[in-house]
């Protein structure tokens, strides 16, 4: 990891009333990097109720104490930090996550954490007046990547998922998430919607690196996020006849590999030709013998779209291209869809407003007004919209590369992301 | 199985010399079609050295055993039924093998064996009277199912495998040949080279099911081979970028699926446009997540063709295709030849005779001359052809499926082939 974290003296911090200063946006940073870092692949491993998970825990605890914040852990294991009165309401809550998905980058979650709270000094720096109670979370098993499902935390809390069926997931060796929670100190009994809690949140801003290059192309350190795209994962299941490889003539296979491989391009194709995203990026075979024309190609295709019409053309587009080639090819074709989230918008008014502040002088002091993007991918902030007015804000990555050690953001982009983190928290929170 | 036998005079057998009448050819299917069937697939799971191996084993001694034929088996584990003195030399030899790939169909092998015992017993009842040693013979493990490794028991013999490197061959628990052959009562100490013993066969000729539709389209029952194609497995790596399948716009993946996916189709184009043939049928992605762009994607080319030059145009336009393709979009490619065995002629002279017996009154009584053609599967034959004046027969497989629960011949074809292999061996071995 290249640390993000520099020397600048506005996202330093400011001392905590009554204490020493707060550990410095570098300081945060050079904490956090060794914890769950994996030697061989240089990319984390902070699964949760891992470890790995309990060390970013007790470093966000740390960071709430050394600014004198209130700390406390919901029913749901979720982290918060508050300044002011928690049970006053109208809170502005600002995080995002700390785990990550297997040999994941460094800024995906914690970049939003660590900006947050690097925002609260920057805001005591400045001598803010809060109006409103401020809180820093850290939402617990965002990525998923041990019990299969993303956004438990926030997905538990909003009652999108009951706490049966959350007791119930297990991990790859079998171990159920209620066990793996009482090891880790954690009580499985105490899950569950946390509706009251959530009411007392009158705003919910989420600080993300950029999953891609939107903010890159558009030359941009920050943007405000529209929307998350509707996506979904469908099944595609094409079989044919095995038979030798060596001795079948061409006119004799019904090979559905072929039919695969046509639909991967047509994949690619529908995606380009309706501007939306379509990927396989698994397969299983069988047989899968060197010498064996496979009697089934399972594909997944993942597909995406900034509304529900383009993400509609792509997949009809994907299945009927499929059907067109396996009647070709003599194969047969089953399409079933196993997981689908509609588009989920985030609040406008809360979205506007966010621009009216970074309007003011832009996030990079250009003036320039703030660009909207949508975004591909899952987030806490999209559970929580469905409870709570929330917004996103995206810090530029250069390549676009995420969940991979290669994902980066530069030092100076962070810095304005938390600057213009600050501004929004000052709009929303002080007078 | 739908049992190729049936109650045709010439094939059912004759008295053996004092004994009682041997097995008809119905009652060798009968009795052989239990043995290692799975219940589930309806199809064959007879592999090396198991317990439906060993029972295999034991109906071809029976078999022997019923015609007065002096049995043995050789020092790897090959079964032998002679008529006549062994040690004479000039012997005419015939069979094929009994063993299975995983889920096989009951033609492969048996075919070959039965029929051998079949032929021998229209022979006597032809009253041949014969001037060479005949034998009947089983090889063991052809099909390299458990061991990864084909035709053990006939490279053993011919030296092409040495004794060293067998017994140290592993099936999938991790059990050694050596010590799998020992617990099915063979000394593992006793395999290697057999020369004295090929050195004595005079001819060996395999019958076999067809493993494609040549015969069945030429309207032939029976044909004789020409020649084992050149054939080989070829490795693509294909490398790309590992990436969010949700957020990384098209412009920005290098996603090795899609060369892949143009490989499999340049693949088709390329065996098609030279004659021979090309199949991708074995696929392994990294990380091979719904949501993730692979950053690998191996794939396994097979190729084969009746000539060096066609199979080299064959792999070589595949190669060239997928580095255009890679190019492209930005992948790498690696490409490694795993195996390569080159063609197989087995002896002209030999084959010229066959044709000259059989083309007397013709397979099917119709006089036509039988057809000769090439196969793309690896054989026993194949392997003795290096030691040993070699040809083989096929019988017609009218769907050309093998290595299947489906493969089938008609009961009329496989009478035929007994005919035209007892006509062989009459014009081979009789005065």
């Amino acid at each position: 990891m290249t640390s993000p974290a520099g020397g600048h003296g506005r996202a330093s911090g400011a001392t905590a009333p009554g204490g020493s200063p707060p550990p410095s946006f570098q300081d945060m940073w050079r904490d956090l990097a060794p914890i769950g870092r994996h030697a061989g692949s240089g990319g984390y491993r902070r699964y949760a109720w891992t470890g790995a998970d309990t060390e970013c825990r007790e470093w966000f605890r740390e960071q709430a104490e050394a600014r004198g914040l209130d700390y406390e852990t919901d029913r749901n294991g979720n982290q918060w930090a508050w300044l002011g009165d928690p049970l006053a309401g109208d809170a502005v809550v600002t995080g995002s996550h700390l785990d990550s998905v297997p040999d994941g980058g460094a800024f995906d979650g914690p970049l939003g954490v660590v900006s947050s709270f690097a925002a609260l000094d920057e805001l005591r720096r400045r001598g803010a007046e809060f109006t409103r109670p401020l809180a820093v979370t850290n939402f617990g098993d965002e990525e998923g990547a041990r019990f299969g499902l993303a956004c438990v935390g926030s997905r538990l809390a909003a009652g999108q998922l009951t706490a049966e069926k959350a007791r119930l997931l297990r991990d790859g060796d079998g171990v159920p998430l209620a066990r793996a929670m009482e090891a880790a100190g954690h009580d499985p009994g105490a899950i569950g919607p946390d509706h009251e809690r959530l009411a007392r949140v009158g705003a919910f801003v989420e600080l993300h690196v950029e999953q891609g290059r939107a903010l890159d192309l558009s030359g941009d350190p920050v943007g405000v996020a529209s929307a998350i795209w509707p996506h979904g994962r469908w099944r595609f299941d094409f079989r044919g006849e095995a038979n030798h490889a060596g001795t079948t003539r061409l006119a004799d296979r019904r090979d559905p590999m072929l039919t695969y491989a046509e639909t991967v391009l047509a994949a690619r194709r529908e995606a380009a030709l309706a501007g939306g995203l379509a990927t396989f990026g698994k397969v299983a075979v069988e047989p899968n013998g060197v010498n064996a024309i496979p009697s089934l190609v399972r594909g997944w295709l993942d597909a995406r779209a900034a509304d529900q019409a383009t993400l509609d053309a792509v997949v009809d587009g994907v299945e009927r291209a499929a059907r067109e080639h396996a009647e070709r090819a003599g194969t047969d074709l089953d399409v079933v869809r196993e997981s689908f989230t509609p588009v989920v918008e985030f609040q406008h008014a809360l979205r506007d407003e966010i621009r009216r502040v970074l309007g003011k002088h832009g996030p990079d002091g250009s003036g320039r007004t703030v660009p909207v993007l949508g975004t591909g991918a899952g987030h806490d902030a999209g559970i929580l919209s469905a409870s709570v007015p929330t917004a996103m804000l995206f810090v530029r990555n250069p390549t676009g590369i995420s969940h991979s050690p290669a994902e980066h953001a530069a030092e100076d982009d962070c810095v304005a992301g938390v600057i213009a983190l600050a501004d929004v928290l000052e709009g929303l929170a002080c007078s």
